[in-house]
Order: C-alpha cells, then structure tokens, then sequence
C-alpha cells in the first residue's frame, strides 16, 4: 500500500495516554502524526518533587522526538491544536490544520479557580515544568526574603505556606514542603529559623485523600502532622489575594498560596460539540469513541467514562495508559472492519507519598503505608520513567536525598534578577 | 571579642572570586556577609552545556547557603547591589544599604554589544542560568519550526545558526550546537536533515581562540571544521536584525544568532568613583584595593590588572580565584596592622573544547590537542565544581551522553506555551 494511502492517524497530547497509544501503533500499517504543544512527555505524578528542589526539568520529562525516533511511521508536530473540525475530520492548529481518518484526542485538564480566574496569579497550580518552577521560585523566595525582613507580621507571613487541596498533589506537595522547612533548610539561614514556617494543608471535605480508604486518609494525615503541616479539614476556602488566603471567615496572612484543588478539562474538548460533563469532560461510548463519530476517541483525564460498579474513573496515568491502548485496539478493528469492542479498567491499585519513608498504598484488597508503601512507591515510578538515563538519575538523587537531606535543585530562576518580586503582574503575562 | 565587635567583611558577588574569598574567611574573626541577586553559585565555565541540552541548570549551580551552611561567622542575603558609597562605607542594595569595614566587590562582567543595545534581544549571551535556557529554547525550537515549515528560503533561515565571537565560549558553544545537528538530532525528523544545518562561527579577528597559541587556534579551527561549522575570520558583524546576521555587507539569513563577543564590568564599578579602562573594569593597585580606599578590593573579572610582563590578565576562573584568597590575605594582614601585599598570578594553563573528545589546553611549555587534552579538560572541570553530587552527575550525563550521544536535557520551557514566538518582544520585557 502507498504510504499516503494509509490511513492517517492524528494523536493529539504526548502525555501517558497518547504515548501509550503512539508507541501501541508501532507495527501498525498507517500513517501516525503526534500533535504537542510541548516537545517533551512529562512524567506528571513526579512534577511535585521539581516544584520542590528535589529534581530537575530534565529528569522527568523526555523529549518526544527521542521516544519516537525509530518509530518511522511517526511525526511529530511542535504545535498547539485549538479545536477540531468532527464533520471536515481536520484539526485545527494555532497556525495550521491537519486532516485524519482517525483521531485520538488525550489533551487532559488544566486548573480550576472554581469561578475565581483572579485567583490564578497568586495561587499557582502544578501542570506542567514551568508551573513547577514557578512553584519552586516562591518558595525559596520566601524563605530569602523572611531572612531579611525586619516586621514580625510581614515574616511570619512570608514564613506561611498554605496549599489548597487534600488530593494527593496537595498532600504531596505539603509533605515535600514540610520536609524542606524542617530538615533541608536547617542551619542556612541566621536570622530565621525555617522550622518556625507554618504550612496549612486546605482541603473543603471531610478528609484528605477522598479517593484512597478511610484509615490510610487518616494515616498520611498523621504522617503529615509529624512534618508539621497543618491539616485544615471541612475548610473551604472563600478568598485569596495578594498576601493571604481567607478560609471561611478566618483570614490567613501568607505569602505562598499553593492551588492544588480542583482541575477542568482542556477546551479543545468543547469545539467537538458532544456532550461533556459538569468538569468539561467528554462524556464517552463505552469504547471510548465520541457519539455519531466512531473515528474520534477521547481518552486519559479529557474522557469521562465510568467503571461497572458506575464509579468515575480516576484521572491517573494507569487509567489513561489502558484507555490510550484500547483506542488503538479499537483504531486497528476498523482498519480491519471489525466492530469496536468496549473499555475494560483493570484496577492495579493507587498510592501516594508524604514526605521521606511514608506513603499509603492500596493494592486491591492490600493495604500499605509507612516504608513499605514508599519502597513500593519508589519502585513503581522508576519503572515508569522512560529511558534508562532518567531511571538512574532520579535513583540517585533520591538516594542521594535520603542520605544527606539535601535538595539538588535548590535555584531561584526566571525573572529579570532572580530575585523578581512575588507580584501578579509579573506571573503569565 | 564581642561577635558585633568583629570587621565588617561585605562580599559582592558569590562567583569563583567571591566564594572563595569567602571561604577562606572561615576561621577569621570576622563577621561576614555575602551579597547576590541569586541563590546560587554557578560554575559559568560549562553553562554553555545547559544552552545545548547536554546539563541540567542544578547540575552546575549550586546554592549559596548550602555552601556556606557550617561557616557560622557567614551571612547571605539575596540582594542586588547597585552602588557602593566609598566614603560612608556603604553598599546600597536595591531593597536596603548595609555597612562595611572591608569590601571585596567580585560582581563580574554582563554582555556588551558595542553600543548596539538594540542587538541583544536577537542576539541573546550566555552570562547565566535563565540566558542558557533561553539559548535552549531557541535553538531547539529552531529545529522544531524548520521541520514544519514550508517555505524553503525561511526552513534554512531556520536552520542557520550563527555564533558571534571567536573567543572559548564562541567556540564552545558552535562545536556543540554542530553536534546536537550533525550527531544527536539524526533520526528525529521526517521533514529536514538536522544535518543539513549552517553553523556559522563569525570572528572580527584573524583567528579564533586569539588568547592562545597560534598553532592550537589552527587545531580548534580543524576541529570545528570536521563537525561541518562554518568558520569565518576577519569577519566583523555590520547588523543584526530579527531574522539575520549583516557580516560586512553580506546579510545571512538566520533565526538563530548567538552573542559570544564582548563583555563589559558591571555598572557597580562606575559608582566607586575610580579610574576605570575601556571595558568599565577597574583599575586596581597591585594590592587589589582601590585607589584612596584601602578597605575596598576588586577581584575577578570587574578587576583590570597586568601580570609581571605587563599583560592583561584574562577573564578566568584561577585569576579571580587566586584574586579571592588574595584579597583575604590582604584583608588579614591590615586587621593586625600590617601593610598589604601585591598579587602576583600564577598561571597554570588555559584549556577549551570543542566538541566530543576534542579540545586544546597550554599548561606552560606544554600544548595539548584532541583526546588527551579533552581528558584534561574533564578531570579539571570536575575538580572545580563545587559538591560531591554535581560532579557524580555531570561525569555520568557526560559518559552517558559519549556512550549514546543522547542529550538529556532537549526541552523547551519558557514562555506560554512552549513554543513561544522568537520575537523580540517576549524577551526581556
């Protein structure tokens, strides 16, 4: 068959569901182009450790050329899509257009304000590296600059780090930062004490981790209180500004907001004009096709699907993985003219880290937490790093980390002079 | 000895002058305090191996406090320093002033362009971590826009990257931007060949490298020549505008064009009220003080002064080291009343690569070129740098890098979206 008379695949997002599927279509005899607004796949559940000095940009994120270099029926595009055309089967680009035959679409979310824009610029959220090191620059600077301020009130609000959101992000990211200011920072500093930082964990439900059992909330939860986070519970919060976060009535003087809370789908999901869900979500067929249009799948964080029990699959890398696998199952009966076949989770678990040697785990009816939970925490995110290279170093770093508490990536970058101020006008001009 | 009591030792700048002028302090009884507008000490002499994806920005920085952590008499505020008042025996920060008994300034050079201001933004130089990243991001991206581009004359504009200045970092920075295209970049498109990329390495001078001998200027000619860089001599740049580089009348057209031609001191200089030469640099005493001002020295690369044959003495790591420790020694002997001594350099070699296992090194009477000066090269550059884990990480990025000739570190980041526009208005604003 002539190369251009192959049917044209089009995936759009290199995350775990779309490289899954690209790397699915290897051997496959069609044409694959890979849209991404990014020129690397990003290994997201690790993001919280750049965005807490523990590793570099490099370490966790792979550039999609290098994943797929041999895979010759493959190219990529350096691009962002803005909609899709489902009748002209083309996808718009910022400065160009590409038709398919098949499509898959896996372009994930972003953050939620819940309703508050506004709130953006003084809480940023983690998505992506420059996120995380944005993340990463306030909170060095706030410890630099309480070094040097003289008003008791405006330190211990630069001393105060308050992160929205008791998912497993917020939990991750508190513990990280609870482990910085207690033990990595201890002696650099000779007019501040870093362990007098205060750090508030919000979270508007009734517990943290909703998604993990009861008892192992309840533990990362003690595992938290041990760093010194605050764990606010059933606290909603109402309002954040410049230099404070206000949680029901009580107001909160902090410096570093941290939003960790609620996330909406990409909007790409809207120009398919198919019914989507309260968060945006592409509600999708049991195969993972969009209705009336059999050739366009939705899958990863961007698909609302629900399991047999009728619960909401999760938006984790297991889940989007599995789907971006089935999509390609389903692309390759139809090439064949086989009927599509519907999507089947087979749950291997979820875990989540606090902080040095805790985690909690839950692997079917196993439940880990404490050291056990970590090694295993460890050894499941090495496994899915990409590329040797990257396996080995955060190895060791992490090694290195758990041998003499320090972070390796402890630089304030971005920004004129390194030392730009903490101010909305400066954030995502 | 009340500890308030002690000198006032004030340090500018914790580059290799500042940091070991600070380090040698560790047993005086002084009070110090350290003064830079960024968290980290850099080791500037690989930082070209972060603008061409080779390290990770942690991998050569390292922080300040984590250095001076157990030095107990050491202060550090993160601070930019804008003048300095001689006769109160202030420097004014930008945020606060702070007094000194002793002042060593060390704040080294920034870019100049010969009163073409104009040129840095298409032009930008490589002085630190967020100009390196900013070259990453232009010449990957480069690549990226040439493979989607289809206009022939702009997909070799694109694919035309010039260097201006012959100097090391001219040199070093065209020998790996020649491999990224000619070696680590083969396979990963489908529309261009990264080798048919013009790397053109533009010097105002009749040879390259002019700080050394002439025969090893030949060689690192030879060298730069295999890895298909185009190098012209005598070739003083005219313009540079948003899409091309005017060697005398001849326009080039190239999106990427580089700044590796000429320093100039740091403003700071200017506010001493002291005789400066023509670069801005100080002219310094033989003891390193300032004319009038016994108490203040100038060291490094904002320091001009001449060896026993009356030459200038470069811009390099082991001058503004041996500056350091000198200014200390001196700083020493008047705290107990007696005279200062003049600096005398010793010059133990200089050394450059070009490339994978090529480089060329004077050590005295001694020349090398090739392999045993690139092990040379290596060994020497691993023993400068400062921790235990940068050099574990960099000799393993750079024997993984010679195993495969992978690049770990091929990410765009900065701007929006990833693939912000070159255009002169996002950088810098």
């Amino acid at each position: 068959m002539n190369v251009q008379n192959r049917p044209h695949v089009v995936i759009v997002g290199a995350g775990f569901g779309g490289l899954y599927a690209v790397r699915s279509l290897k051997d496959a005899d069609v044409r694959i182009t890979v849209i991404d607004r990014r020129n690397y796949h990003l290994f997201q559940p690790l993001l919280y450790q750049v965005a807490t000095a523990s590793l570099s940009p490099a370490d966790i994120a792979y550039p999609i050329r290098g994943v797929l270099n041999s895979q010759k029926n493959t190219g990529v595009f350096l691009a962002e899509a803005i909609a899709v055309d489902v009748n002209t089967r083309k996808v718009i680009l910022e400065d160009g257009e590409t038709n398919y035959d098949y499509l898959i679409l896996a372009t994930g979310v972003c953050h939620s304000y819940f309703g508050h824009p506004e709130w953006e610029i003084y809480a940023p959220g983690l998505k992506d590296v420059d996120d995380a090191l944005e993340i990463r620059r306030r909170i060095l600077l706030a410890f630099e600059k309480a070094e040097r301020e003289t008003d008791e009130a405006r330190r211990q609000a630069l001393l105060t780090f308050v992160i929205v959101g008791g998912g497993p992000t917020g939990v991750e990211l508190a513990g990280a930062i609870g482990e910085i200011a207690c033990k990595v920072m201890v002696g650099d500093f000779r007019t501040i004490n870093p362990q007098d930082a205060r750090i508030i964990l919000v979270e508007a439900g009734p517990r943290i981790l909703p998604s993990f059992p009861e008892d192992l909330s309840a533990k990362a939860e003690a595992s938290l209180r041990r760093l010194s986070v605050d764990v606010r519970k059933n606290s909603p919060v109402t309002a954040i500004k410049a230099d404070a976060v206000v949680i029901r009535n009580e107001q909160i003087p902090a410096a570093t907001v941290l939003w960790a809370a609620g996330v909406t789908a990409s909007p790409l999901a809207r120009s398919l004009r198919v019914p989507l869900d309260r968060a945006g979500r592409v509600l999708v067929e049991p195969d993972l096709s969009i209705p009336g249009y059999p050739e366009v799948f939705v899958i990863g964080d961007l698909a609302a699907i629900t399991d047999h029990a009728g619960h909401q699959l999760p938006g984790l890398a297991p889940v989007a993985i599995q789907q971006g696998r089935h999509a390609v199952h389903n692309i390759l009966r139809r090439c064949q003219g086989l009927p599509s076949e519907a999507f089947r989770y087979v749950d291997r678990g979820i875990l989540t880290t606090i902080g040095r040697a805790a985690a909690v785990a839950e692997f079917g009816t196993v439940k880990l937490s404490g050291f056990l939970a970590w090694i295993a925490w460890i050894f499941i995110h090495i496994f899915f790093l990409i590329g040797f290279r990257n396996r080995f170093v955060v190895l060791f770093e992490w090694a290195w980390a758990y041998a003499t508490w320090h972070r390796s990536a402890r630089l304030i970058t971005g920004g004129d002079k390194g030392i730009y101020p903490i101010s909305p006008s400066k954030y995502r001009q």
